[in-house]
């Protein structure tokens, strides 16, 4: 059969607020295949993917997205590895192009799960899906009362603070929030802490949380830095002790996975299928942690449908069982699935069974959120919100 | 003075073709403060780049690019930095931000320099702007004979081929059109090849073409690989003797660049400045290179405004000599600028000693090429084509 369409659905809550909660919005994409349909969702700014997906060739390397992958054979897990990389090679200068490959890669694979009748981590070459541990992905309060309220409300086994107002005072305010997260998640539950990048590349400012987070027994300490700062990254793991460094939601293809895992020294490589090229990449960036002693984890903060997604790539390795788990969305985000993927009673989440990504997708959920957009391009109509 | 407005122009000639020229289109950029207009130009796909100015905020790390800039106050060159870290923290999941924030540092830099009277060079902090070799950038023909007669016509001291059917047969016919370039040139003129990525990232497919560059003293091999593959460049680097390694023009930040000196073993760092965040974070990484002994080269193939801009940032370098010049631009590419830079008698190009970025943009000239477009969202329009 032959890929016969592509569509992006950008989904928003009525009002955006500036804080660091990646829930607001959503890219919601549908690939039709023959009889199949099957979706996914890029973790991107919506506009600019749609841009990609549809603009015009600049050149041989530099063609919209969807130039690669509608009219091509899809007849089995090659294919869409094939189609992976003709969108690397044939968008090679589109920057965006990776952001928006992610969602559409995972549409491919839910879709050939589907006729398969297989959930995706089997088709990915996991013979079992073992249980992980969920981690409570939240932000920090404004102040330290509302950081321990918070934690003391967590039900979970593990829990994960971040953005709000660390790292932007001093190391003196940020140990009072660790302190504050520990008091109130109490001595057994797992903690662990994330910058959010705000520190750039600054290793000096970085050191001086240290302390205060190996005494509150930070398992690991998240994006103190850009991305790229590798050396930063290595230079601050070799002064962390037991705090480990976790990093990798910025990379957008398995380059930069690599080399975070090569030259950065961190303990957690954090991968967002829905930036790095969907699912196919995510599973490289699986294997090449694993066989490195590097711990893979999800990086994911929206719907239960990018939530099922980000599993599948490192559902088989039993070693890695931590996991992230948004427990603030917006409604959106729960709107957009009619199941929710939720912690049993020992708390463990376990990867969905059912074929595909084994979640399905509420239209009439969605279509209170979908924004309605139009982008011409000398007078031709080159996008409109597609019929969801 | 504040910044008042940042505007992008979607430039294209009237068919655009499916092969490697990257004159084809262009995406002209305008920033007004006080009195003052600045020039830059992105090397990216205008309407993604478009999308990313304008777009609706989808989080706090993931604003559109004209939130940090426009109203943003510019008194001088720190301010230009200033801005620069702020587009890149506010916009540190739009992965198209930084080719578009390229075009917008370049026009500040540029209006900056015509309000103080001085080339955006010394600026930069060079005392002295020493020619450069510039070395005529074409395409490989479709055949050896085709290959020999662009070698032949060639009036420049160097001359680089790339692209075309290069890398994509057997070694025995790229063998065939690196001799017929070398036959082409005469025995003094300096080759370069440029393979365009099209190996991913193979080294030993790479390695079979190092006998015939070093037999038609190749002084680089440019892009045998994609840019994130630094093992695959480092592993080459040991094994291809003369012929050094060149790269570096994917790079979209200053840590990917930093990354190619530090562990992908190239004699030559290539820097698109209108990719990697423009002539701010083109300069810090040229300094970063020259530290290091790795020799850095703009990377151009477009207008001489990307040229001239191209130039700032090494223009100090003096032992940094050779500069890419782009011999087979589009009638667009030529039509921006009224002034245009051509080598000396002696083959040698000289850095526009003028204000700011020391050409003039062409209004008249460029007209013709203006690509209307309209992206609409919710109904409300959030672009249109500004008036030139």
């Amino acid at each position: 059969m032959r890929i016969e369409s592509v569509d992006l659905f950008y989904l928003s809550m009525p009002e955006v607020l500036d804080i660091g909660d990646g829930s607001q919005d959503a890219l919601l994409v549908r690939v039709r295949a023959g009889e199949w349909t099957g979706w996914g969702e890029c973790e991107a700014a919506p506009l600019p993917s749609i841009a990609s997906l549809i603009c015009p060739m600049s050149h041989s390397a530099c063609k919209p997205v969807a130039a690669s992958v509608v009219g091509q054979t899809l007849e089995g897990p090659e294919d869409i590895r094939r189609i992976g990389d003709l969108v690397r090679a044939e968008s090679l200068d589109l920057l965006q192009a990776d952001h928006t490959l992610s969602g559409i890669d995972m549409a491919m694979w839910d879709l050939w799960g589907k006729r398969e009748g297989a959930p995706v981590w089997s088709l990915l070459g996991y013979r079992q899906a073992y249980p992980k541990l969920p981690y409570a992905s939240m932000l920090f309060g404004d102040t330290p009362e509302e950081t321990f309220a918070k934690a003391r409300g967590c039900t979970f086994r593990a829990a994960k603070f971040g953005w709000g107002p660390i790292g932007k005072g001093t190391a003196e305010e940020d140990a009072a929030h660790f302190r504050a997260a520990r008091e109130g998640l109490g001595p057994d539950k797992t903690l662990l802490v994330d910058i959010g990048t705000v520190w750039g590349e600054d290793v000096e400012r970085a050191a001086l949380a240290l302390p205060a987070l190996e005494e509150c027994g930070a398992v690991w300490l998240e994006e103190p830095f850009v991305s790229g700062a590798l050396a930063s990254y290595a230079e601050l793991a070799r002064r962390s002790g037991k705090v480990k460094m976790a990093a990798g939601e910025g990379s957008h293809n398995i380059y930069m996975a690599r080399q975070m895992v090569d030259h950065a020294g961190i303990g957690f490589l954090q991968i967002d299928a829905g930036r790095i090229g969907g699912l196919t990449v995510a599973k490289q960036a699986a294997d090449y942690a694993s066989a490195r002693g590097v711990t893979y984890v999800n990086h994911t903060f929206t719907s239960h449908l990018a939530l099922s997604a980000s599993l599948a790539p490192f559902a088989g390795l039993e070693r890695d069982e931590i996991c992230e788990y948004p427990v603030e969305p917006k409604a959106l985000a729960l709107a957009i699935t009619s199941d929710q993927l939720t912690p049993g009673a020992d708390g463990l989440l376990r990867v969905p069974e059912g074929p595909g990504l084994g979640v399905t997708v509420a239209i009439d959920g969605v279509r209170p959120y979908l924004v309605d957009c139009e982008i011409r391009v000398r007078g031709r109509v080159l996008y409109a919100t597609p019929e969801l």
